[in-house]
């Protein structure tokens, strides 16, 4: 079942260790079939060196596994509400890498300060609100992905232009077109997120990147008139 | 004698300079037979290269040398008073890993500030007093354990809740269910470390991560309610 | 054709990831044939694994593509103009280096706080003006080159003596005598700019290097009277 | 000729990068045959992939040539103001490793914050002081050398127990028993330089370590009652 999924499923997952964004197990790569309405996503807590394309468990839209010899991430609700609320993604992240986890400690979005940045990031990196004390007790992975949610609808981002979050005391998820480009946002983040605190260690006062050159860099390489690359039009 | 003990520490001890925990031989691993009433410990000052095995030390509860053609690592007088106070652990590591020993030559224990501390640590990383000249120039290996004891005795710390600490001028000793498991607590205890003070850069007046989140996330992990991972119950 | 230079000019961008410089294609290397007035770039957004010398693209000094089956590099305006005005220069690099791209998204030019740097860079290291938005929107690439140029030329630098400059809210340009120094100088630009913002954290008030040992070091390794290596004169 | 000492230099030379300590050739390490009068050192700027052991350059103690086909480190005249100064020493180390590069552009002593610093520098790493512009201009290696000993001369410092120092604006030479001992002691400084920067970040105010614990570390692996590692007395 979802065979070359899993497959892709499970390389994404095993780019995390190779990209030093994760320590053990902390981290979790799912992707989507949208056809089928069925995501595939890391088991819990099983170490990378044991990790086999098999392990990977299905999950469908509802929430109920619907196969996998072992339990799916216990990040698994934050997933899945992304997938629902965000309809044109096909792979979510989460990892504690550590300079975006740094941010989201901080309970701080990452302001752009340039190009790198702009080049996928269309705008600040939003970092979520705190959970409540209910929030937390109660239903805890799906009310992190309800928050995401929430940040995005009350700033009014597109999820495809920033497509990553740091949920506050927690750290980053990154989403993207598939599982393989989730990761490649994932390390893009932890990349902007080292280069922006060395840039206010270097700057105390230094301020967002002009809107124009965040305009100019992040359409270089996204929407109709894109340039960027080997890209056919 | 401890053959299987002997190579479970051998490996765990193998684990630090394999994680970027140690330079040279700045560190060592413990493990104990608790119904032997024995513990086997890395020898002083031997090079990872050429450790091997039976090169382990092994030592009772009186600290007496029972078997082993080297001396025992200079800090297994603090090894044998965590073994004697702390009836449930296992293993015992002290390392000087660069981020751990940075908070600890600073004097600070180390906030919880977001859930990787969390997930781990219920609570600070407490910072234990500087040892009295009295106790420096006494026994000194065997009352930095002493002191580390009375730290957790005196702030009411369950040391399998917080399984670490940091003495202060000197650097970090964590400990677990064995060896292997007092290692993976020494990682997790300098990717905290790191990411904390990176928090405080980002944000100087950041205050420790709520209450509910931490409970949340360390009873997600531990106790009768856990979730995470593939625990059966 | 300039099977050779494409071949040095592949090597050099091979360079890139071997040295820690960029994540993912983030950087790009040519190198330039004087005498045929032709130059060799890599193509845009090519992954580093797949790339292979033919892959190179040939440039003329009109911005046209001579040869190549692939798009340059978007950043290839930039290249094109430093090679006319700056006549001696025999290769160009482009990176987000992350220690330079944080100086340059802090605006600020690297000071001269020791030899290291003054082996290299005889004084500081100019961070370009922000271009204006009427540049960005027109031709973007080539007015950063045009930037880069009116900084050496108002500030009366020799592009021969400070072989590089960050761009603001960018990251850093590089050049040399060939492709291969080029990269060589963004190497050295990168431990410089890691150390000039360390020690601006060890010492907020620090000046820069006295102009005597700014002018010995750079002296020693450079024109007439250079004693440094195996040179012979 | 001293074909022994020619390959345990080269050795030494070879550890730099493999310890990170380096970029390129800013390094040399030189190990001295007392009884010959005579030392061996690395020739300046070969390429470590290209360095056999038989390049290695022979000096006397008058600073003259007496076997090599390269010409030596530029930094010889250093190292042999060390040797004459310092009759104990066996090998002398230069790098720009970038955390006590850091310590030297700044301008500052690195204070013993910890265990690890009193484990092997009994007291602060001093910086010598700024060359003035007639020393610079004159035999600058050479009182780059007068120098330190002038440090070491004016503070009481013996280099036995402080075996290394930061020359303002440049970098860190260190040395020891012979050249593998000396790169040691630069390894050391190093981490230790990291570990200092660190501390002064989580605690701005902090102090160095209690004389009492520099006391007992240094002590514990120096001079007639050391006991760590498998010292037979």
């Amino acid at each position: 079942m979802l065979e070359e999924l899993k497959k892709q499923v499970y390389e994404a997952n095993m780019e995390l260790p190779r990209r030093g964004l994760i320590t053990y197990t902390w981290g979790n790569v799912s992707g989507i079939d949208r056809e089928k309405g069925l995501f595939v996503i890391k088991p819990s807590g099983v170490e990378y060196d044991l990790l086999k394309p098999e392990d990977m468990v299905v999950i469908d839209l509802n929430g109920n596994k619907v196969e996998g010899d072992y339990n799916p991430s216990s990040d698994t609700p934050t997933h899945l509400e992304l997938y629902k609320a965000f309809p044109k993604i096909g792979g979510v992240v989460h990892t504690h890498s550590p300079w975006a986890t740094s941010w989201a400690q901080a309970g701080r979005s990452i302001p752009c300060y340039g190009t790198t940045h702009a080049d996928y990031f269309y705008g600040e990196i939003p970092c979520a609100r705190s959970l409540t004390a209910d929030e937390i007790n109660g239903e805890y992975e799906k009310n992190t992905g309800l928050v995401i949610i929430e940040t995005f609808n009350e700033r009014g981002i597109d999820p495809m232009h920033v497509p990553g979050v740091l949920c506050t005391n927690h750290g980053p998820f990154t989403w993207g077109t598939d599982a393989a480009n989730a990761v490649h946002n994932a390390v893009v983040l932890e990349e902007v997120a080292k280069m922006a605190c060395r840039t206010e260690i270097l700057n105390a006062r230094v301020q967002p990147a002009p809107q124009v050159i965040q305009d100019k860099h992040f359409l270089r390489k996204h929407g109709a008139n894109a340039y960027y690359g080997q890209i056919k039009r």
